[in-house]
C-alpha cells in the first residue's frame, strides 16, 4: 500500500477526551475515529488490525471444532420474553420498535438466538456435542461509553455456544476452548493470563477470564507466585486465618473519638494498630425481616462487593445503605457502627474472627469501643469469605503466595449448565429416545477490545509497538525525499515491489513530507519494521533497517533484504 | 469438515412460506433460518458461501484501488438531518433513541458517515482521489420483507464511496468500479449483464445496475441485439417514432360502449387495432393550478412510471388519481377519458403523436370517439417518451433491436454529484488554496443478496447447483455403509485426509444415514463434486465421480482422484 492512495490520518496532539493511552493512540494513529458517543468508524490502519484478530480467532475456533454461523444484530423481544431477560436486563439492552410496533433488540449477546436455534435444528444426541460461533457485532447502551473501542457500544465479538447432553463432553469442549483461546493470545504475541471468574449475571458453575496483561487494566488479577492459580480478584479465595482467638489482654472501654470519622483517622489520632480495628459496612437484606445487614472486616481490608453479593442473607444486586436508613435504624452515622449492641444482623470476614483487642465504632455518634473481645463482650458472629486478598497471603491450594497484576479481560468463557435451555425448552432425544435439558456453554472473546488492549500492553512515548502478528503492515518504507531523488525513487519502488511478490505486506511512505514527519508517522503507527532508503545508503549499497520494538538498527546489503525481512520478527 | 460435526439441517418438505426457489432452496439445504420477519440466522452453510462471496469482492474492491474502513451500523440522526434525509426517507429508515434519548438509526446505507469522515479526514487535493469501502450490515425496515435474504431487513452489502475534485478522475474511478464489477460476477461464474439504470432516489448523474440473470428476476432488463447497449426497462430509452403523421381516413365518430371498460374489451367488441387505440391514464400534477394531468399512450403500450415521474408537470413521486378524483374534474369514469374536450393538460407518448384514425375515450360514461385524426379534430399535445419499449423495437444506439431479459440487481453503482457533498459542506483544498465541493461516487454490491441470485441462477429440481467459487464446498465425499465396512471408512477416511492436504475443502458425510438419504441432500446442497465410495467401488480400484452440474459420472482410479479433483470445475 501506498500513503498516497491510503487514509493514514495520523494526528500530532494528543487528543483531549482520551483518557487511556489506547484510544490516544487509536486516534492519533488514524486507527478509529469517533461517530458519536460509544461509535467508531475504523480507518483502514485499524481495520487491517481488527481484521487480523478476527482471522486468528477464527482459525483457533475451527481448529477446535466450532462451526461458524451468523446470527443476526437485531433481534425479536419475544426471545428475550421467554428468559426473562427482557425485565432483567437493565437500559444496556437496546429496545425498540420496527415499523409494525414489534419488540426488538440489537443484540448485547446471543444466548436466546442460539438456544432458539438449536432446540429448533438439533433434535437427537447423534447431533451432540456441538459448538457453534460467529463473529458478529454486538451492541449495549452502555451509560457512560469510554476507552474508545476497550468500552464502545458498537463493537465486534466472537462468541460460540456448546451443546452436550453430559458434563464430560462440556468439560471436554471447555478444556478445548480454555486451549483456544491461550492459542489466540499466544499467537497474537500478548503477555496474557487465564483467571478464575464469577459467572456474573450471564450465571452458571464455572468461568475463566482471559486477561492481557497491562497496568492500566481495569481489572485486578490475584495469580499465585508457586502454581496456575490465578483468579480475577472478585473470585480470588482468602485463605482462612491461621492463628486462632486470643485471650482479652484490654479492657472494654468507650471513647469519645469526635474527629474520627474514618479508619485512617482512628488510627492516626488514637496511634492503633489498622490491623486492630474493623469497619462495619450495612447493606441491604434480602428479606422484609432483615432490611439491613451488617458486614464487618479488618480496618486494613477491602470489601469484596461480589461475595458479599452472593450471601444468602443479602440483597442482590448488593446495595449499600443509605446515611438515613442507617441512622433511622441504627441512630448513628455510618462512621460509628460495630458490632456491640448492634440491633441488625451482623456478618463478619473470617479475619475478623480471630481479632482479640480491636476497636470499632459504638453505634453512638462520635465514640468508639477499644479493646474489644469476641465472646467476653459479644457473642462470636457468623463469619464468611466477604474480602479481597491481599498482596503476600497464601493461595488456596497452598502452593505459594497472592502476586498481583492488572489486566484487561479480552475474553471469558462459562459453564452455563441448563440456565437458558431450561427456560427455553431446549431439549433433545436421548439414546433412550426420552427429552433431556441440554447443558450449554458460552465463549467469548472481545475482537474490537483486543485491539486496545494490545496497544495498552506495547506502547512507548513515541506511539504503538505491534506486535507482528496484528500488525497493519510488516514493513514500512521510508524514501528520504524520493520525490527529488530518482535514484531513491527507483530502489522504494523496486523494494516495494520485492516484498509485496515475497508476500510481505509494506506500507510504502510516498508522500512529498520531511523525512521528520514520516519518521515520526511511522514510530506513531508502529510497524515492526522499517527500511529507510536514502542516498547516503544507495551509494553504501545497504538499506538501514530499524526494529520498532528494540530500537535497534542494522545496514542490510539490497540483495539479502528480502529474506532478511521475510525472518525479522 | 464431517457431517457428524457440523449442522447440516436439511429439509425433504418445501417450506409452505417461501415463494422464490432461492428461498426454500436456502431453508431446504440448511443455509439460513428465519428469526423474525426479514431477519435471517446464516447456518455454516450459508455462511460458507457468503463469507466467499464476500471475499471475492473484498479482492477486486483492493484490486481497483479502494481502501476498506468499518463505519458503525448505529448511526446519529444529526448527519442524517444535515442531507435532509431525517425527512425524505420514509419508515424504511428504522430509528431509535438511546437511554439518554438521543436520535439514532440502522444504517440503511452510509453516504452521511462517509461524507462527514472525509470532511474531516482529507483537507488537501493531495489526498484525492480517495475511493474507501466497508462491508457491513444494514438494516432496512422494508414493509413487506420476502425472498428470503433477497429482501431482508437485515442484510450484508459492501458499499464504496470515492471523492474527486475533478470529472476526469470521477470517471475513471467510475470506469474501473465498472470492471471491478464485472470482474466480481464473472468470477463467481454468474450469468450477468450490466445496464443503465435510474439513478432512483440516492440521485445523480450517471447508474448503472449489475444484474444476475433469472428468469425469476423482479426486473425487467431491455438490451439490443446488436450492441452492449442495455438499461433496465425503466430506463431504456423508447425510440422515436420512424412514421410521419398520416392524412385521415375515417370520420370522427361517437359510439356507445357500455361494455368496453378496458382496451382489450374495446378491442375485442368492436374489432379494432390495438394499435389504432389510445389509454388515457390520469395523475396528480406537480402545481396548484394544473392538480391533474392525462398521459396518453398507445393501447398495447405500457406507462414507464419511472419516466412519467420525472416530466415537470408530474408530482413526484408519481401519484394515480383516484377514480372520484378523476370523476369530479373530467365528468366521466377512468375507463371512458380521451383527449377529446379535455379539459386538464395532455401528454401524450411519441408513439401517439404519428397515429392516425385511433379510437379514445369521449370524456362521457360508456362512450368512445373512434376515427381520431390529430390536427383536425384536436391540437397535438406535447409529447415525450412515457412507455417502457418493447421487444423488436430499435436501440438507441441504432446497432440493433431490443430484447429482453429478467434479472435480479445484485450492484448498482452511481455518480453522485455533490448531491451530498454539497449539503455537508465536504470541501477540500485545491491546488490553489481554494475551497472546492467533492465530487462523489457510491458503487454497493448486496452481498447476500448475490447468495440468492446465484441460487436462482443455478438449480435444477433435485436442488442448488454451485459453481465452484462459492460452492460451500468443493468437494462432498459419500462413503456408502462406512459404519458396517471398515476398508470403505478407511478409504473415505484417507480420501478425506489426501483431499485437505491438498488444500480441497471438502465435506464428509459420516453420518449412519441410508445411501438414500446421503445422496439427495448432496444433491440438495449443490457440491460441484461428488465422490462416491462403496465396497463395489474398492473391488475396483476406482472411485465413482458424478458432476453436479453436468450429471456426468466417471470412474476415477484410486491413485489419480486427487489431481482430478483439483482440476476439476
Amino acid at each position: 500500500m501506498r500513503v498516497s492512495k491510503y487514509l493514514l490520518s495520523t494526528q500530532k496532539e494528543t487528543p483531549a477526551n482520551a483518557e487511556v493511552i489506547s484510544h490516544q493512540l487509536m486516534l492519533r494513529a488514524g486507527m478509529i475515529r469517533r461517530n458519536a458517543s460509544g461509535l467508531y468508524s475504523w480507518l483502514p490502519s485499524g481495520l487491517r488490525v481488527l481484521r487480523k484478530v478476527e482471522a486468528i480467532v477464527r482459525e483457533e475456533m475451527n481448529n477446535a471444532g466450532a462451526v461458524e454461523i451468523l446470527m443476526p444484530l437485531v433481534q425479536p423481544a419475544d426471545l428475550w420474553m421467554e428468559t426473562g431477560r427482557w425485565e432483567k436486563f437493565g437500559p444496556e439492552l437496546l429496545r425498540f420498535q420496527d415499523r409494525h410496533n414489534r419488540d426488538f433488540v440489537l443484540g448485547p449477546t446471543h444466548e436466546e438466538v442460539i438456544t432458539d436455534l438449536v432446540r429448533k435444528e438439533v433434535n437427537s444426541y447423534k447431533q451432540l456435542p456441538l459448538t457453534l460461533y460467529q463473529v458478529q457485532t454486538k451492541f449495549r447502551d452502555e451509560v457512560r461509553p469510554r476507552f474508545g473501542v476497550m468500552r464502545a457500544r458498537e463493537f465486534l465479538m466472537k462468541d460460540a455456544y456448546s451443546f452436550h447432553l453430559d458434563q464430560q463432553t462440556m468439560d471436554d469442549t471447555y478444556q478445548s476452548m480454555y486451549t483456544a483461546y491461550c492459542n489466540i493470545l499466544e499467537r497474537m504475541g500478548l503477555e496474557y493470563r487465564p483467571v478464575l471468574a464469577d459467572t456474573g449475571s450471564i450465571g452458571g458453575s464455572l468461568s475463566h477470564e482471559f486477561h492481557v496483561l497491562a497496568n492500566s487494566g481495569e481489572d485486578l488479577i490475584a495469580y499465585s507466585t508457586g502454581s496456575d492459580y490465578a483468579a480475577n480478584i472478585e473470585k480470588a479465595e482468602s485463605p482462612m486465618p491461621t492463628t486462632t482467638l486470643q485471650a482479652p489482654t484490654q479492657e472494654l472501654t468507650l471513647i469519645d473519638t469526635p474527629n474520627a470519622k474514618t479508619i485512617a483517622e482512628l488510627v492516626e489520632q488514637f496511634d492503633l494498630d489498622i490491623t486492630k480495628t474493623v469497619k462495619t459496612l450495612i447493606v441491604k437484606g434480602s428479606n422484609e425481616e432483615t432490611p439491613l445487614i451488617a458486614l464487618i472486616i479488618r480496618g486494613d481490608h477491602e470489601l469484596n462487593e461480589v461475595k458479599a453479593d452472593k450471601l444468602e442473607a443479602v440483597a442482590s444486586p448488593l446495595e449499600m445503605a443509605s446515611e438515613a436508613e442507617i441512622r433511622a435504624a441504627i441512630g448513628a452515622g455510618p462512621g460509628s457502627i460495630g458490632p456491640i449492641g448492634l440491633n441488625i444482623p451482623v456478618i463478619i470476614d473470617h479475619s475478623v474472627a480471630v481479632m482479640s483487642d480491636f476497636a470499632a465504632g459504638a453505634n453512638q455518634d462520635d465514640k468508639h469501643y477499644f479493646g474489644i473481645n469476641w465472646e467476653r463482650d459479644l457473642p462470636l458472629a457468623t463469619a464468611a469469605d466477604i474480602r479481597n486478598v491481599i498482596e503476600g497471603e497464601a493461595t488456596p491450594d497452598g502452593k505459594g503466595t497472592y502476586s498481583m497484576a492488572r489486566g484487561i479481560e479480552v475474553g471469558h468463557i462459562f459453564q452455563l449448565g441448563t440456565n437458558y435451555s431450561k427456560a427455553m425448552n431446549a431439549t433433545v432425544l436421548d439414546e433412550n429416545g426420552k427429552a433431556q435439558v441440554l447443558l450449554m456453554g458460552c465463549y467469548g472473546v472481545g475482537v474490537s477490545r483486543i485491539v486496545a488492549a494490545a496497544i495498552e500492553q506495547n506502547h512507548d512515548d513515541r506511539g504503538i509497538i505491534w506486535p507482528e502478528a496484528i500488525a497493519p503492515f510488516k514493513v514500512g518504507i521510508l524514501p528520504m525525499n524520493m520525490h527529488k531523488s530518482h535514484r531513491v525513487a527507483d530502489i522504494a519502488e523496486k523494494l516495494y515491489q520485492d516484498l509485496q511478490d515475497a508476500g510481505i505486506e509494506v506500507l510504502l511512505d510516498d508522500r512529498k513530507e520531511r523525512p521528520g514527519v514520516m519518521f515520526a508517522d511511522m514510530e506513531l503507527i508502529g510497524l515492526p519494521n522499517v527500511v529507510v532508503i536514502g542516498d547516503r545508503n544507495i551509494d553504501a549499497g545497504m538499506f538501514e533497517y530499524k526494529n520498532r520494538r528494540t530500537g535497534e538498527k542494522q545496514d542490510i546489503p539490497f540483495d539479502q533484504i528480502v529474506e532478511f525481512l521475510k525472518a525479522a520478527k
